[in-house]
């Protein structure tokens, strides 16, 4: 009641100036963390414990008792308690009849029982009103008052009213209450904490299986071949060389990986005459983690960046440099100008740069505080039509840099051809049929598709 | 109704628990995708239709019925028809009488009609509460599960209650409400979707005009002049080397832009005498647009950064530099180090960098995000302290740069000097008059003016 | 009370649509801007000041009256008068009875008044409700419309109902009300906005400090000693190779710092055999601006990033490749590859590549916007995992950059080591404490006292 007493009271009895006392159960680590955080929030806090006696963790401002004697006293009790404890609450089922009760719980292991914590708190006081909030939020950020991570509490319960309560409490707290819903929410917001980046799974694996395969590939033509043939120790390249070959290879490969799905839904959807059939399953996921495959495919062109320009710097380079300008210069002949190689070098390097600038504008943009500024037309325009001009130019980059090795026999060292023509496979395709879905018999028909028009219409308004 | 059946109710019977039903007009697809959503978050939907029979396509748990059956079952109606149709709403005015109806359309074009879909259907509704919501989400978006993109809705309306109804089911559905005031705000909501960057159109215009000038200028000086006096084919230059000419040029003429309203502003008051007037339009529309002005600089800024850390891998550099030394080899001379030239060179670069470094910063400060975890003080602190010093380091990069080639005869081609001496006008002449508003006996009577001191006063409080 | 009636209500005069008067007290810059952009919102506005007669400034559509008399139109009073003049309250204290004052005074120093212009207000007015709120917005930025710095507005208060209704204002103008809690924090509002990035001032003085030190340093190893000793004039090392040297040395020592007082929390820990005392108060404060350390060093690796890739294009260091060349060429010799360098040289271009990768995406992560989606676990994962690898590559990389210059004795002139040798001290330590602590006799009770054991309990529930 630290802040209330300041209150120069005016003539009614005004209890909406006064914050409604919340008792929390449980004098664990979470619960004293909480119950200072809402003290500071100007809310009067009862503990309820198994152990009375005053302690010196516990805030000062608040009371501790009994569980019974502290339930009576608040509308709202927050239970700070692990669920292995949650059949004590059984005998208290009178008390607790019709109050709030705030499950903050977490499991150890996702989904570890049938239904959530919450859930099961609901069965245990039928006649409560059960909230779920809470969880995802840290007693050392609570204690520390850092709260660098997120500052959302995910709030889920059957009672408007509850609910509201609740909220408004985490509002009270400088923390953003999101509602999820009803109860049944609780699985997935107890699931929550325990994610450790869900949609990133599936292209880090997949980024991980084709690093690992094109590391084995350029082994193969680089290091092991000339070792072989030539006898030449080129087994430093795995430090720079090779990773400079996998880095464009994967960044290409991901990049047309991810507008990929969205050709296939057009062909699907083509074909089928309808939107209204949902995408295989496989292909919805693919479409959700577009966005993150994006992003790793911009991480490996990052690299490929950063590998590149440090070339010159290298010591190897600079020897190979200076053993062939020596040999000029011993061998007394200087060569002129090449002006083909020089349009060769300058297109690739320039294509490369603008594709990468780019894709780092896309990356920019799917940054959350960017995309929640703009509308549905420039998010699309910046995700479809910029994206698309960042695959051509780096196609256009991978095919120029080849030039006219693709036809040169030293380009297949045991049949095997170089890494950067593998990597064109997909993204060579992607733009071939992106290509032939814009001509107008096939892009209006699916325009028309788009729009709710069905081939063979089962519906109709 | 599937999730207040799991409330096992108190002894009072508390309505607060229970979500109104929602009533959707019209089953297409935006409908559809709503009504879904809708029910997801506890609210029973009911959708009003011509063709009552039921379709695989609606939600299993909503109702369809006819549109006046439908609109007796709720207070709110969200109306997800076309404009062109909403004059069957007009029979059933009677029924809507007092209703909340919610307002989702889109139109085609901006401004396409002379009033606002919702004020059109306020006027043919007279008697319901219209309010505009939800046509900024897109039907996919809500379909997909994911937001991407913006999860604000932009609320308006002239009922108070009418729009925290709808405010409410906004929240439940995850989105963030942003009430933009009485319905007179409709046309500024419509219009946003069919925004493409409303705020970047000048900016860009502007650097795609002087990006061609500059062009232009650059081939004439650095590929026909050597092509007609010395017969040379530098036409490769088109690639690298001239990009890397017109970016620094375009980048530093926009960060000198930004900073000219706000100089030319100092000087209008100053002259006016008080800070009342309302300044010229295009000064307003100028100061308003700074940032993306100045984010289309770093752009180019780092464009540049990109064609100049490429320089040392391009075949023709490669290519000039050995025959550079192939000839010094084959002369027999080494040339001494000139310390001169190394200060220069080293000047020139390390001001770049400086400056680069600053203008990213300054760029990572206009990110929303961080934007808002700033106060006023410390924003103006970096835009413009920060900011200057930027264009100071960038300018003086620029005359480092040209060092002593602006007394060069051969930088004069056919009377044209190098475009990098162009570029230094704008910025040199926002540097001196800065400076100059600097002195005391200017920089006083401004603040004076600028906390509201008038030389001629019109009013006194 | 403006919501509850919300329901069908038609016939009834339906107040809910009417928004309340606001009375401002006094016409000056900020007060005119805030009612100008109140009336914008829909709520009528009032202006009261000493001088009644129209002005041309005063928004149109606003009645401007005698203090007296316009307060008594309204229930909701914004004072808009600076802390000095607030005396002229207390004569119309019977009329202010009841009513909600808000205070949106700002100081010119911090901690000016022994209490805050708030609190202060409530003692002046003792019966009316005082609200703090509007001081962190700028007159500028409501009157421009642009609001690219905050959209904050701290609020506090004792009456809650009073906050609630200066929070929908607020909300109401597009701005983001947030609520600190009781009057009390009026004081910490107040002095926000005069604030300079508190929390940056320990590590940008601790790098300032450190910058000199290794200036000075670096200046008598590599410029007075050759000049001395060599009678060599490398004056211009000052602009690049001197930063350049700097630059990595204080990205590591920093970096460093980071991880060091967790370190040393762990080890007060395990010696305390308690979390529940609190750390001395440097170990705390340290603690919380590890992430402000973070990003200074983060900036000073983007620095000696782009400081080494222009290595190549300096005008000193083309010189002495070509020299070195040209007299290989005149000596007629070639050298082999060296494949240890070759080695060496890759390894730690290559370390360091990755380490600085890894702290972009550090910094990344640590954007408002982001850090706010992902949860604790994710976020831990990020900043201790990944962050301890950056470290470790970023200390392996200046290792291998060492390579075997460590022992050769031209490495200490004038008994100097190099910077980079100093650079390793803090870095190497930090990783051998963090390695032991990571066994499990160590790692075992420090997790338990972590999750709340204590050696010697004092506390059990």
């Amino acid at each position: 009641m630290n802040k209330n007493s300041s209150n120069i009271m005016a003539l009614a009895p005004n209890t909406s100036n006064k914050r409604e006392t919340v008792c929390i159960f449980g004098t664990g680590d979470f619960g004293r963390a909480l119950g200072h955080k809402i003290i500071q929030s100007g809310y009067p806090v009862v503990f309820g414990s198994r152990n009375t006696q005053p302690s010196s963790l516990i805030p000062k401002d608040a009371e501790v008792l009994s569980h019974a004697e502290a339930a009576q006293k608040a509308a709202i009790i927050i239970i700070a308690i692990q669920r292995q404890h949650y059949n004590f609450l059984t005998p208290l089922a009178e008390i607790l009849h019709g109050k709030v009760l705030v499950d903050v719980s977490n499991n150890l292991k996702i989904n570890q029982y049938p239904e959530s914590n919450a859930e099961y708190l609901a069965q245990l006081v039928p006649g409560a009103k059960v909230v779920k909030a809470f969880n995802t939020v840290s007693a050392w950020a609570l204690q520390s008052g850092t709260l660098d991570a997120s500052r959302q509490v995910f709030v889920c319960g059957d009672d408007m009213g509850a609910k509201q309560m609740v909220m408004d409490i985490v509002r009270a707290l400088g923390l953003t209450p999101l509602d999820q819903g009803s109860l049944l929410a609780a699985q997935e917001i107890e699931n929550y904490p325990l994610q450790l980046f869900p949609m990133w799974k599936f292209p880090i694996l997949l980024s991980l299986g084709l690093t690992a395969f094109f590391f084995f590939y350029c082994l193969t033509r680089d290091i092991i071949y000339p070792y072989v043939y030539e006898n030449k120790d080129f087994s430093f390249f795995i430090v720079i060389s090779i990773p400079n070959r996998i880095c464009p290879v994967l960044a290409l490969i991901l990049l047309a990986l991810v507008y990929l799905p969205g050709v296939l839904a057009a062909i699907i959807q083509l074909y089928r005459g309808t939107k209204y059939h949902r995408f295989p399953d496989w292909l919805d996921k693919w479409m959700l983690c577009r966005k993150q495959l994006g992003l790793v495919a911009l991480a490996f062109a990052s690299l490929h960046v950063l590998y590149t320009l440090v070339i010159p710097i290298r010591s190897f380079v600079r020897w190979r440099q200076s053993s062939q300008i020596v040999s000029q210069a011993l061998n007394n002949k200087t060569e002129p100008l090449n002006t083909t190689n020089a349009w060769l070098s300058d297109s690739y390097l320039a294509l490369g740069i603008l594709g990468f600038f780019l894709f780092v504008l896309l990356g920019i943009t799917s940054l959350p505080s960017v995309s929640n500024n703009v509308n549905w037309r420039e998010f699309r325009f910046v995700q479809s039509k910029l994206g698309y001009l960042t695959l051509i130019l780096c196609t256009a980059h991978t095919l120029v840099y080849g030039g006219n090795r693709f036809l040169r026999p030293s380009s297949y060292r045991w049949y095997l051809p170089n890494a950067y023509m593998l990597s064109l496979i997909v993204p060579c395709i992607v733009l071939v049929v992106k290509f032939v879905l814009i001509f107008p018999c096939l892009d209006k028909p699916l325009t028309r598709i788009r729009q709710g028009w069905e081939r063979n219409p089962q519906f109709s308004e």
